[in-house]
């Protein structure tokens, strides 16, 4: 369908010095630097980019500056927005570009710039993604939503708050060999478990943080792709849904529906079994969604989350290894860049590029990125 | 390529008691009550919104809320932004998605809420459309980059005040044959001229207003068309080109290249020749804008735009009708819809639905969208 011939990403973390058109050219000068023979002008054909919030840097028409800091002014662009799911939107939009036969080439970033805005600022534009008038507007936060998620599916299945804290012990590990993750540092159960509460049961070890941050990748049509790179990553699959925006609209706040139905339409589309995929990259903004992911991705059986995660079954140098990158917890949340940078951190697995955390001979990787409390999920299939 | 079956739009106009989702919902009712047979759930594979500001009223995620409010909230969709040109880009991203073949049916729409902030606080977040560190960081607003190109226009090729206020004359001629104007009043040369003085050259009669609005258009595959009308209008070429996105790094500030672009390859694409369209909406987002457009889009020769607004040409009932709803001077500029309006004005004429300002026996129509200060623009050539 479409081959990844290289990608790029900043650090993610605080960026004071830079803001969303410098961390987009800082992670797609590492691109171009890992594409072969590309030249900017004469190859790509548009730039698509995923970015939630202009209102962080009072900058918006984001596609004319991407291509304009990308040196390629005169061309095909466009900002495409789904709240935290937007970099994988982008990416989906991209694909389609290159399905419609408009353009060989395309080149797909995600930005956010957040950490110059203050933490209550932030949250407030952050609930944008939300149901605001019913939702924010009545007092609730993100953190407020995930933990009714959270309470529900305690109660219902019988997890405990240290299940949660365990996601984020796996993901703190993961992250602690990733040169690029915000947080590195390992903690323990017990660290996790006492940290404050932001909305309980709800911690600070259970929420993602606020991040500056840029990813980008560059993708072309298969039978170009080793003109660019001997070591190309396919896309055999992709799967999208909606879902009601506001939580108290769907039938069960416990079930990612949305998710469920993305991640089929891609395993179908790729032809590959859940069991068939060596690591996972998915949508941790709370470690209650990694769990309530598991199930709607079929890795765990419904209502059975919680156990994999308890058994240890999701590092990654176990049986299903889900993300090693440390995941939106630990390696950051840069809500623009986020779907784009699973993409980066697949690609280097595929590629043999991920270091310390190499899951050894992966072949199949999927990605998972959600907007909102779950009204927005694309699931991509990543092959070499 | 494509085929509009319906389309729908609100007033523009100042709409206190509505939100983005119930404007976008009464333009999809418009849009829907006129498509036989056309069931949502059934039909539409997608959902693409055109919106700038989320900010406007703290909602993003648009695509997520268009496609609950039009009864689907489990499909595709995404909200798309490149500032004034957003309502276009979606209908362009729509097009992608038919062209790959992934979607039979698209709901395009564009919307904007605006008139619920102030005025400075709307100035600030259009600023967001330019270089916001460069320009607007600096002290320059919109109406200040316009006034910049239009004095240079004025300096080179001896252009006056009062050509530019023929355009804000003949658009509000126009608009008040319009009953979905936000101003319908029709105003005089010596109105225009004696109005208060915004960024000179420009009165306040050479800028658009700000307006609440949405539009939408259901796009099908030709073969279908006749599913859901009898009266379908066909995209039969589309063009995109980015610019600069700061009116400082262009070679010439009174020529708007990307528009040069974007209608050539939509021009060709078609196969049609500007001597052939019946009509066209371009962006007036000030009058300086229109008459730089005649010489972008081959209206008129370079440097000869003022004249041909002097001589009248582009009255409804003239050569080259150009903005017969009343563009967005006299009609209204909700950013992010604008774009799609646009279509629903060539939509309205091409099926013989326009009325008192029908422009007769029309069967080819132009439009152009763009964004910022021209670092964006997207043109479609229409035919019934």
């Amino acid at each position: 369908m479409a081959a990844i011939v290289s990608a790029g990403s900043t650090k993610y973390g605080k960026h004071d010095e830079k803001g969303a058109r410098e961390l987009f050219a800082e992670a797609f000068a590492e691109a171009l630097e890992g594409a072969r023979n590309l030249d900017p002008k004469r190859d790509i054909g548009a730039v698509f980019i995923g970015q939630m919030g202009s209102e962080y840097e009072y900058q918006a028409h984001s596609g004319s500056w991407a291509a304009d800091y990308a040196g390629i002014p005169r061309t095909h662009a466009a900002r495409v927005e789904s709240a935290c799911a937007s970099g994988s939107t982008a990416l989906r939009i991209a694909l389609a570009g290159i399905l419609s036969g408009q353009y060989d080439t395309v080149l797909v970033g995600g930005v956010e710039k957040m950490r110059n805005r203050g933490t209550g600022e932030v949250t407030l534009y952050l609930g944008e993604a939300g149901d605001f008038p019913m939702e924010i507007w009545n007092g609730l936060t993100f953190p407020g939503l995930f933990a009714l998620m959270a309470t529900a599916y305690m109660n219902r299945y019988g997890a405990k708050e240290e299940h949660l804290a365990k996601v984020a012990v796996k993901n703190h590990k993961h992250a602690s060999m990733n040169p690029k993750a915000q947080y590195p540092q390992e903690i323990t159960l017990e660290q996790a478990l006492s940290s404050r509460v932001v909305a309980w049961p709800l911690k600070l070890y259970d929420c993602s943080p606020i991040t500056d941050g840029a990813s980008v990748v560059i993708l072309t049509r298969p039978e170009l792709a080793k003109k660019y790179t001997d070591t190309p990553v396919y896309i055999t699959g992709f799967g999208h849904s909606t879902d009601y925006l506001g939580v108290y609209e769907r039938e069960d706040m416990t079930w990612l529906e949305g998710a469920r139905r993305a991640s089929e339409a891609a395993y179908r589309m790729a032809n590959v079994d859940v069991g068939d995929v060596d690591l996972f990259e998915v949508h941790d903004c709370f470690t209650i969604a990694e769990i309530l992911l598991y199930e709607a991705l079929g890795i765990a059986r419904r209502g059975e989350g919680y156990k994999i995660i308890d058994e240890g079954l999701t590092y990654y140098d176990s049986k299903i290894p889900v993300n090693v990158s440390g995941g939106l917890k630990a390696k950051g949340h840069p809500v623009g860049a986020t779907g784009v940078g699973q993409i980066y951190e697949i690609w280097l697995h595929l590629t043999e590029r991920a270091g310390r955390r190499q899951v050894k001979g992966a072949e199949v990787g999927v990605t998972h990125n959600m907007g909102g409390s779950g009204a927005s999920h694309n699931v991509f299939v990543l092959e070499r």
